[in-house]
């Protein structure tokens, strides 16, 4: 069977993900392994995760979210959450995933925005 | 069936598609679909279509790839295609679908600060 893989793409020194599609619990496995994989490969100092189609999350993939945000910013990567829908942010709040570590914003333009301010801002030192 | 839709992301003016699945047919024809319909829908001046990770394309897909750079042209986007691996460019020039009024880019990266700069110097005039 073919696997629903997210496609990452990379901008810079940028890697964005955007769920597109309803992510199943071994899709979103498969989408965490393959993130933090390419994260290492890159050296990414920046990670977006686009959410805007994403309408809602069970408390399997709000915490896998959760996960991938702590994981990323482990592996010294930015991490910025987008495009987050009402229900998504209800689920994440409710379930306690408030992820306090993890830049938000309205859409994709304004998180790249965001984050490549903070990589500005953070210089050459964290290289 | 769930469909393997190709994700479109905007971010700014450009729309970005980022092909990392091998395309059959349908889904390849659906893809040519939502483009266009997103290329309506947003008025983006310009659009990415990655083919990084597309290893080999038959006749179908070649002739698909040109019928999408020449109808997003003709709907007033700039197109650029990123990341043409050489089996790939090797197809496309020997079934004679040159992509003149393309520009091609080695990634993504260099694709949209190309796209950037074009749309610069088009100015508003365009708008």
């Amino acid at each position: 069977m073919e696997s629903l893989r997210i496609p990452i793409l990379k901008i810079g020194e940028v890697l964005i993900a955007s769920i597109q599609t309803t992510l199943h619990d071994s899709s979103a496995v498969q989408f965490k392994d393959d993130l933090l994989q390419r994260i290492f490969e890159t050296r990414a100092r920046g990670l977006i995760v686009d959410l805007t189609a994403v309408e809602v999350v069970d408390s399997f993939i709000a915490r896998l979210i959760s996960d991938i945000a702590s994981m990323a910013g482990l592996m010294g990567t930015r991490v910025v959450i987008t495009g987050l829908q009402p229900a998504v942010a209800i689920t994440l709040v409710e379930l306690g995933l408030e992820l306090p570590q993890v830049l938000t914003a309205l859409n994709l333009e304004k998180g790249l925005a965001a984050l490549q301010r903070q990589i500005e801002e953070s210089g050459d030192a964290s290289r």
